[in-house]
């Protein structure tokens, strides 16, 4: 998951339970039943990220029906981050948990212009439910914090003046760079990598057994052409201990031609540490 | 206090309790007792605003030393608000809290861009502390949440190199309005105020006894030469209900010409009120 959520959970003495999902199934939701393991009557809410960080996995229409089933069954709170919801790749189409059916008292999508626009630096977001009550203890918070930065707030508001040609253009962009960039690694040998219907993630599963060593040596001991290549360990986003010490989340916010060449470096990179000069 | 101290603890889960002070000693520093009465094991600091919204008491050196003599003894945190701390009337001088021997482990000062630059929509400020594990743990939560604003963090940081020239216009801006908004209010049948020795709030007491009902009738009911007079009605920032009804926090926010026509509007207005009109 993305790391944050835990650092946003801890200010308000929240635990944060994960259910694991696996790269062999390309991070697909995992099974009713798994959910139910960790449900106890002190669950309040299940957390997405719809499409996801650091997946890139984009939850079917299909999936999000289960969590309507979890979430209705034991009455939780269903709490969607939809910030990468127009980054959608391969033809592929949104479903926003807003329009689950009988679902309007409990689900609460988080919003940002932070990826939409490129504009992380702004700070602006936005928190969009039907729940009355929900929404009215939401706007306390705020309130208590009084507002966000005004300038975030003008320049927020007139981003989403910008035309559907705008959204065209970087998704075109962003399609481009995903298919190079797992067409490439999946080419590499040892390395495995699911194809992301979403967001601009993808974890990569690649012949090591420790990421966080890999990573550190790609930045400090490596250089292929005067180069190298930073990549997030995925340890990071697994709250399970041990898992994902064998993968790698990449961010494919470089164009198609320096991802191209990131992949020559990866490869290279890959083969000098597996001699063993690390 | 200042009201939102409350909702941010809410968020944390945590308890404010509330040491009542009083208009009668100018809103003073409350003897050790009060404070000891309020403590207990769970008790984990104490939080003052220096100077104070809403009173604009400015605690001295000798009161500091009383509260540091408290949270040595039950090994507190002292947490200060010293966003007002240039804010100083009458020659007075400002003794820092970072300033108080032997508790470095316990000091913890908030600051902001805010009040000091008339910055409130940058929402850049700083935690001040020489404690290397609260200053992780801050960190931490910095961290998660990645940021302020790029925006204003670059225009908070050019702020810092104005000169002396500009904080002495601004306090002897302040001084006069406060001068003429004190000596105003004093010469009003009925009304107490007392000398507020630092940031730009005083509260009053008027011949009434609801300040809600009655701000709210100055605003809606009332006007004098086209004009009225918006002031915060005190209870909202008393923690103990009933307190503070007959009081109003002024924030002294306009130039002294439009201080003292605001004065002759609540001077009017709470001649109307009395006769019972309202």
């Amino acid at each position: 998951m993305y790391a944050n959520y835990i650092g946003f959970a801890t200010v308000g003495r929240i635990q944060v339970k994960p259910i694991s999902t696996s790269i062999e199934d390309g991070f697909a939701l995992p099974s009713i039943a798994e959910f139910e393991k960790a449900i106890t009557p002190k669950t309040k809410a299940i957390l997405i990220c719809n499409p996801n960080n650091p997946t890139g996995y984009l939850y079917s229409k299909e999936e999000l029906l289960v969590l309507r089933e979890i979430c209705l069954k034991h009455d939780l709170f269903l709490f969607v981050d939809e910030v990468y919801r127009e980054f959608l790749y391969g033809g592929k189409s949104f479903f926003s948990s807003l329009n689950l059916e009988g679902m309007e008292q409990h689900v609460v999508v988080f919003d940002s212009i932070s990826k939409r626009f490129s504009a992380c630096g702004a700070r602006i977001g936005a928190l969009v439910t039907r729940n009355k009550e929900v929404l009215a203890s939401a706007l306390k918070f705020g309130q208590a914090r009084l507002s966000p930065n005004s300038l975030g707030q003008i320049a927020g508001e007139s981003l989403f003046d910008l035309s559907d040609e705008y959204y065209r253009g970087i998704v075109a962009e962003y399609q481009k760079r995903r298919d190079v960039l797992i067409a490439g690694l999946n080419k590499i040998p040892g390395v495995k990598c699911p194809n992301p219907g979403g967001a601009f993630y993808a974890v990569a599963e690649l012949p090591i057994n420790d990421s966080d060593h890999f990573c550190q040596w790609m930045l400090e001991k490596f250089s292929y052409q005067n180069a190298t290549v930073m990549m997030a360990p995925a340890s990071g986003f697994y709250a399970t201990t041990g898992a994902g010490k064998n993968q790698v989340r990449i961010a494919y916010v470089l164009n198609a031609d320096d991802l191209q060449a990131a992949l020559e470096i990866l490869a290279e990179g890959l083969k000098v540490y597996a001699a063993g000069s690390n």
